[in-house]
């Protein structure tokens, strides 16, 4: 009989035992990767586990449902949620610990300090979810005080969060590493998203217009020459609102540098990012180039 | 003839060299210990070296005149600097490295990134130096992440401060051990300061009101029984209000937990706090009790 020794995932609620482990990992020598969710997992998130295993000695997932970036009329009570499942999916793909904590222990009576990174915070998504992104960088410095990653790999399905946390790490000096992972995408193209779920049949086929126009948007870039930023984000307003269920939140086209929207196009340093809500779904996506 | 080796304390002005070095005795199995100043040493940040020797292996101070907590209306350009002499006392006591960064280096371009401890910025000295706090815990939080201590002491003497960096250090998850020292004075009872030096030498005389009301009121409490805040602040008021050249910015009872104003002293939670300008120079006095 063989006997094959699987390796186990270890998981753990209390912040205290977190930051006690993440330090022997450390003084033991070993590297710390750390890719932060809320949970309910896709492709998305174990393609992002698996970048942190090829960089690493240790791979932490932390699973916590933020809720300061939550406004009180957004879906934080509704987000979808299954720990077993994501637990057995974690597990099997490439986290050595599961840190999942609970509010209370991460936002005690009295919490009060926040971290932001200004301006920022209100452009593209900010506009319509302002304190959104304060609750993100907050949240996430706190989790590196208590991971103390080397590493930390987000996706750039949110490009405005990893750039924000990019810039944040930046400014304030935090020794990590910041990696992002590319959009992972079902077989139509929709960005995977947790909230994904949320789409009725009709809105779920005509979702994929933010892929298709994106896509559509590289070529003009490419084999047309069309780098104006009015005629591309006209084109892919125009093809939003030509669905039934789909209502642009915005598309614009910014600097990746300064968040602030360009003229046109420019190789390496654009973002062309949107939102658009279809039902209960609120949905973003966005092209690098 | 016998040789005596002295250590020589390191100077290091860069942020990648500063952390690679913590980093360095991290590993080493070394404990840190950080005392964060603006430079213009006296008496009382010597005290603080000291108690940071007697808890860790390697005294780190760093040196540093913040802009981001002056007011544009603010003395950051008259604040008395002499770094040779300040040298020259860190590495006679107790430091082991002065890290003295360029302004340059800790706020480049495009730094828009903040920490901030919500409302208790806005109490006490933050009423008439609103954005002050932001800066304290923003560089406070940088420096953190360059030095990686394990242990960091602050002065007593800015009592908002410390209470508010403790509790920055607690929501944020900081595996940082804070400890306040204690009030060094003069032997007239003024306490030490930088900015005592703006003090002409008849405001110098004037301005241990502050203390000599902050003592009687200590002995108000004990000997008297007097708890109502309302008369101890009367009473230092008034005080303050017999000199010639002193003008009471604030005098204030409040909880140490909440820095909120009780309306009685209670015993073991309580701040008496006082700035009060002298010319010049604004001077800040307070008594835990």
């Amino acid at each position: 009989m063989i006997e094959v020794k699987k390796k186990m995932m270890k998981i753990i609620h209390n912040v205290f035992e977190m930051q006690k482990e993440a330090n022997a990992m450390r003084r033991a020598g070993k590297r710390i990767g750390f890719v932060p969710t809320m949970g309910y997992f896709h492709e998305g998130h174990l393609s992002l586990m698996r970048i942190a295993r090829s960089r690493v000695d240790m791979v932490i997932v932390s699973h916590f449902v933020n809720p300061i970036q939550f406004a009180p009329t957004e879906d934080l009570d509704a987000y979808p949620r299954d720990f077993e499942r994501d637990c057995q999916m974690a597990e099997s793909d490439s986290a050595d610990i599961m840190f999942a904590p609970d509010r209370k222990e991460i936002y005690p009576d009295g919490f009060r300090t926040y971290a932001e990174v200004e301006e920022w915070g209100r452009k593209l998504c900010g506009r319509t979810r302002p304190m959104h992104f304060r609750g993100v960088t907050t949240i996430v410095l706190k989790l590196f005080h208590i991971v103390q990653p080397d590493v930390s790999v987000f996706g750039w399905k949110d490009a405005q969060q990893f750039l924000i946390l990019r810039r944040m790490v930046k400014d304030l000096d935090l020794p990590i590493e910041m990696i992002g992972g590319e959009i992972v995408r079902e077989k139509d193209g929709l960005a995977m998203s947790s909230r994904n779920i949320y789409l009725a049949p009709e809105e779920r086929a005509e979702a994929t217009v933010l892929s298709m126009s994106l896509a559509k948007v590289h070529r003009m870039i490419e084999e047309q020459g069309i780098l104006d930023s009015k005629t591309l984000i006209n084109y892919i307003t125009g093809e939003i609102d030509k669905t039934r269920h789909g209502r642009t939140e915005y598309v614009e086209i910014v600097s990746q540098e300064t968040l602030d929207p360009i003229s046109g196009v420019e190789k390496g340093k654009t973002l062309i990012a949107l939102a658009a809500r279809f039902g209960k779904a609120r949905l973003i996506d966005n092209l690098r180039y």
